[in-house]
């Protein structure tokens, strides 16, 4: 049974000795770990004939590292999804480590295509964390698990001493239903789909920025976490099977989420730089952070990719939606370079944006 | 939707302005907090039903806080539990940090009578681990997945500033499917019940604290980690639906899980030491460490509550499988004293077994 141990390490220990803030940020350092680490480790025949494309009727789809589809038997497909918050700091405008760890879950298993219905919540509690701070987070827990319609069914509790925590960790992991006939996966983004995304992108990163660093804007920039559940069930509604790809670009933003779904889907992606939305005081937020709105955390943006004749219905339906009054088309998945994607600037330059590398923003989630 | 926030704390302040490793110890404040803030909390018109008795027919049976069953539809039930692991240190004999997360969630699946199908994992790390010792963790779950036949098939990683965690915090969550006619709660217990358990107690704990406090025994004592889902499948096949009660006694030992129990079903439980089974060396432990094994954490047990008539094939069951060869019945469900649970001690005396309170074993699993 330990024989195992006796394989060398996958990841290189001598450019790599130990554990750095980037593997945690949704970049290519993360890519790596789950992609020479976890997937070889935790792999099974099931996975190994998907990397071939044979799907669903194999038990088990990968939407990303953090959601999988379990079919439990042939009417009945569960969406499972698993993500621990570390942010900090843990109270930000817009939210709180409380909120974000009900919307985030929601969101993962929406865009698995899934109704969300039972979460999780596993809690790692500092010693001496103020017992009043716990009951706002537990109580912003639950007022975001109410708006969002799903119940937080089961727990857990430990607590480490001083000095080897952080306050609060939360892991929330939730299953949610997919219902007949919805078929999501990064897999299925084709040539010719375009791509939208339900309004400004970059408020949650630069919003968390900003208490960290302490910068004041005119107007308070507030993240946009919020459960996309019923944006997402909209979006179905409204494009049916032709709805290909559903993805919350979250840690490593726009352009690592474009990024990912064009490697595993083997196509290329265009965006159209003077229609992807981003609020005035972010831009400008962005600006004298030296960051690049296409890279900074969201938590309350959907990606959708649709065929293209889905995508007036589909843009119709955004729109109509409280999370998608600034809806978008913002690009088109392309004909060749397979797994890269590209930006036409403004004035009409073209340029590739890659994979978020190394840390810009450690603990955003 | 803020309004929740006016509430006050539920857990008094003036009492516990912060929380203290023993609130993450599964005995007293423990219990405090998942009672007080969690349960109400996260409370829906399901669980209030469910307080007096309704069950399954309402769509949500809780087992224990780590676990719930969830009806999916008429003939799905799944099995729903998550646990965080942060055991210090994340190497002891009979097992890692990654092996225990296996077991742990397996466990805690296979004490809801349910077939354990597929877990996610979410780890916490603490910048500077080395990358090799993550790799030991990594295989080594990989190892105990495979050996419990479930599969890993979603996950996430965080990275915390070096200072803010402690090496690795894994979350691992788990589904499974209960067969049509498992009915295992512990609201089961009742009068007459017969309680065993699989083999001799305390082992975990003691193995865990013999390495922290660099204490040596002429014979190594291991923890028992293992996974007890074949065991659980043994003693159901045995038993039937006579089978009332599964819990793996772990945080608190099997002295809080049978007073979690006791209180659940409103019923007393009376145990007779002479049939508890300890290790030789356990004892000698707990004799110097100044425990009592009653108390101490396990990783690989499992109390059993089965109707008198169930008890002798049950045994059997238990005993034929290399996890239960040293099975006992050690004790029964009383009439009377709801809620308690009572020792016979060797010389005939008989005392009052009580949940445990304060901290005695932290970061035990």
């Amino acid at each position: 049974m330990h024989s195992a141990f006796s394989l060398q390490c996958p990841i290189p220990i001598s450019d790599y000795p130990t554990i750095t803030l980037a593997h945690g940020g949704g970049g290519k350092l993360s890519q790596m770990l789950v992609e020479r680490m976890f997937a070889p480790a935790f792999a099974c025949p099931e996975l190994e004939i998907l990397h071939d494309g044979a799907a669903l009727d194999f038990g088990l789809t990968h939407i990303d590292e953090q959601s999988a589809i379990c079919n439990l038997q042939s009417a009945t497909r569960l969406a499972f999804s698993t993500d621990s918050y570390v942010i900090s700091p843990r109270f930000f405008p817009g939210g709180d480590i409380g909120s974000l760890a009900i919307h985030g879950t929601v969101n993962d298993l929406a865009m698995c295509g899934g109704r969300p219905l039972y979460l999780s919540a596993g809690f790692i509690l500092e010693e001496g964390l103020p017992m009043d701070e716990l009951w706002r987070i537990v109580q912003s827990m639950s007022a975001a698990a109410k708006a969002a319609d799903v119940r937080v069914v089961t727990g857990d509790t430990k607590v480490v001493e001083r000095g080897k925590g952080d306050g609060i960790f939360i892991n929330t992991t939730g299953v949610g239903l997919i219902p007949a006939g919805v078929q999501i996966a990064p897999t299925r983004a084709r040539p010719g789909d375009i791509v939208l995304v339900n309004g400004p992108i970059g408020a949650h990163g630069i919003a968390v920025m900003s208490v960290r660093e302490g910068l004041e804007f005119e107007t308070a920039i507030e993240s946009d976490s919020a459960p996309l559940h019923t944006l997402a069930a909209d979006i179905l509604a409204a494009g049916g099977e032709a709805v290909h790809v559903l993805r919350d670009p979250t840690r490593g933003g726009v352009a690592s989420a474009l990024n990912e779904i064009a490697a595993r889907a083997r196509v290329g992606i265009l965006l159209d730089e003077a229609h992807i939305p981003v609020q005035e005081e972010v831009q400008a937020a962005c600006a004298i952070l030296g960051f690049d709105p296409l890279y900074v955390a969201n938590e309350g943006k959907c990606l959708a990719i649709v065929g293209r004749s889905a995508a007036v219905p589909v843009l119709a339906a955004m729109r109509a939606h409280p999370l998608g009054q600034q809806a978008a088309i913002i690009g088109e998945v392309a004909d060749g370079q397979p797994g890269k994607v590209f930006l036409r600037s403004r004035i009409g330059g073209l340029r590739m944006v890659d994979m978020l590398s190394g840390e810009q923003l450690p603990r955003i989630c």
